[in-house]
């Protein structure tokens, strides 16, 4: 074993004593020190944004770019912002001791299953330093214990972030291990964390393909895979256009850089001569570059709008940008074939009038979310009302779709009887 | 990529075909199909037993014990009532389509959760070939395609078995390549499985400890962690003591060889004196090895009954057999923190009549089950009243305690709108 290693593990074993301790607090014990982190990071803005100031200096020196740039750098109102956020969390219902079955059995047996925390939870993450406190404040809240691993560019801001909740939790009844940076920002460190197998319950990786790649085939730990989305939208034979035209375009412009936007458009062959000239204007209006089939640049013929010719890579590539796939397709089976093929299972939509073709697609597409006549851009925990989201699983083990504070616990058996035997 | 991991894949790719055409089916379709399975099983007995006895002269050969010897034989009998368990099966409701939560958001959109299949499961097994037609059966009812990888001691059992099934699914609307066995019967076979991630949805280990920690270890798909259980029962200050004799030798003499009997008993002081002689009388007479620290010793010292010192390790043995290990602890907190180093997280059960005890106990102990005046051998799908169960999850992620057919299946959104875009 490594120092880091070892010391990984130390805070690991640190993490579980604190989660033993967090489980059995009761709601009122968490919400209260979900509001001192809340005023902690307020009084104390001005630390972290000195912190911040390194690491954007540093980013800034190594040539990062500004949209990267814009993603590090914490300001007093972007602080206000994340402590509000905090007491929002404060203000969600509590899981843990939420009765999820239960009844009295034949023999007189009382079962229920309940709700408790799942016990360490480790996050990696990128970018974002804003990140460190959502997922502190939405393990603290379900009653587990956070062990952070943010990126090395935003490890000045993380070290601070994580001592001011520390120092906040002193006095509150939720011991300071509760919420820990997990040490090191070499590739050891995360190597280490995933490889805490009985002593992290849960790994949770947050960032671009690559990072959940690496995660998933490197964990021993159990790992909740988020966030890639190729999602497609079906335009059904039976679709009203004018919804057709406003979803497809909605669900690929209105914020084109994340996973619940739409990355192919397939179109029933028996609706492609009246919709695609329409949709391919607006689509053209809005910036977008459209990767069409042969049938999709026939219909641009008689307009202005240019269709550079799809590759088979463009129906298997997450554009996150205004670029579209575009394909004509002969009939249902045929878009569920594509979508089998090709999607993330994340998010596929169909746009129908059609009763029997929306519960069709709806039994045999196998993803996170399935829409019908609205934008795939509705998968998310805020819109869903969940009021928070520690992120968007598309596996289908333990939690799949948008995760709020439920998907973060697990459940136990409570069984009281009168002295009962077998 | 070497032809067996080539065969193994070739196979998981037909059963994730097999699934997709599965996950839609209605339940009258899937209970029919499992009603032809039963048939088929009586109907083609006699080449089961055939193979079986081939099976049963190789391990006889082989020096194999009596009592795995019959663990393996198959007989008429035991073939009806195999096939009585896959017609329970189809009696049991279908979760598939169950919705889990769901309403009308502020938006006017339609959102609902609601269970699928998972996929393609894997099941690795020891021993008894009557998992194979259970597995099958589970899976299939969940609409889920099984890979069926047995031992190689049943293998011609198996062979037989899973032809006979699959023969059966021929004219249900059912796929046979919902049911099929994992080809080949050494090791690099069930490697091949651990390593189909993306083809395999997730991994059941059904058997001995040392089968599921390679399977934890070495799967890149995800495992669900099934039954080890060190078992604890903790007498009270305030428990009732008659209660406590019986729940003590009942958990640990009932059927000592299953995961939820129980291995250790810890007594508190105040009531050891009062309690030990009684309990350790009762289990001596029931057979049983005791365990003991000194002061059981000392409890001992005027009964004829004996004890074995107990070391560290007895602490951390399951023991699967009629001996147990009890310690005398000061209070509560003692037992919670014995609990909490050498559980294997299945079951705990208290002996108490203070509700204060009972709840403190409830809320600290982190295992799939807890019980309150009962003994740890109700932790069991049938008792329960599951019906059925595929296996004891010790894990959290997923899946805790008994796994009936509802823990077969994951989610998806369902989300209806008019057009809605964001």
């Amino acid at each position: 074993m490594t120092d880091t290693e070892r010391e990984v593990r130390a805070v690991a074993e640190r993490a579980q004593d604190a989660a033993a301790d967090l489980a059995p607090l009761s709601r009122g014990v968490k919400d209260a020190a979900l509001h001192a982190l809340a005023d902690a990071l307020i009084k104390r803005t001005g630390e972290i944004t000195e912190a911040n100031t390194r690491d954007v200096e540093r980013a800034r020196s190594e040539g990062t770019s500004p949209s990267m740039i814009d993603r590090l750098t914490l300001t007093p109102a972007r602080i206000e912002q994340i402590a509000d956020a905090v007491r929002a969390v404060a203000d969600l219902p509590d899981p843990v001791g939420e009765s999820v079955r239960g009844g009295v059995l034949p023999n007189g047996l009382d079962l229920r299953q309940i709700r408790v925390p799942l016990g360490v939870i480790g996050i990696i993450y990128e970018g974002r330093p804003n990140v460190t406190v959502d997922a502190a404040a939405l393990c603290l809240k379900s009653g587990n214990a956070s062990l952070l691993r943010g990126s090395s560019s935003a490890y000045d801001s993380n070290t601070v972030i994580v001592q001011v909740l520390r120092d906040a939790l002193a006095d509150t009844g939720v011991p300071a291990d509760a919420v820990q940076m997990v040490p090191g920002r070499g590739r050891e460190s995360s190597a280490a964390l995933m490889r805490a197998r009985g002593l992290v319950d849960v790994l949770i990786p947050r960032g671009g393909s690559s990072l959940i790649q690496a995660v998933v085939r490197d964990s021993t730990v159990p790992v909740i895979e988020t966030g890639e989305g190729l999602c497609h939208v079906y335009v059904d034979a039976d679709a009203d256009l004018d919804k057709a035209v406003a979803i497809a375009t909605n669900a690929k412009v209105q914020r084109c850089s994340v996973c619940n936007s739409t990355e192919t458009l397939l179109v029933h062959q028996d609706v492609a001569d009246a919709f695609l000239p329409r949709v391919l204007q607006d689509l053209a209006g809005e910036g977008v570059t459209v990767h069409g089939d042969e049938k999709v640049a026939a219909a641009a013929a008689g307009t202005p709008v240019e269709v550079v010719p799809a590759t088979e890579e463009d129906w298997s590539t997450e554009y996150l940008s205004l670029d579209l796939a575009v394909r004509v397709v002969p009939d249902i089976d045929a878009a569920l074939a594509h979508i089998r093929k090709h999607s993330t299972q994340h998010t596929e939509a169909i746009v129908t009038d059609s009763l029997e073709a929306s519960r069709y697609f709806v039994a045999r597409v196998d993803s996170a979310a399935v829409m019908v006549n609205a934008s795939t851009r509705f998968t998310d925990g805020g819109e869903f009302g969940f009021g928070a989201e520690i992120g968007i699983s598309t596996q289908k083990l333990h939690a799949r779709g948008p995760m709020g504070l439920p998907e973060l616990t697990s459940t136990k058996y409570v069984v009281t009887g009168e002295g009962h035997l077998r």
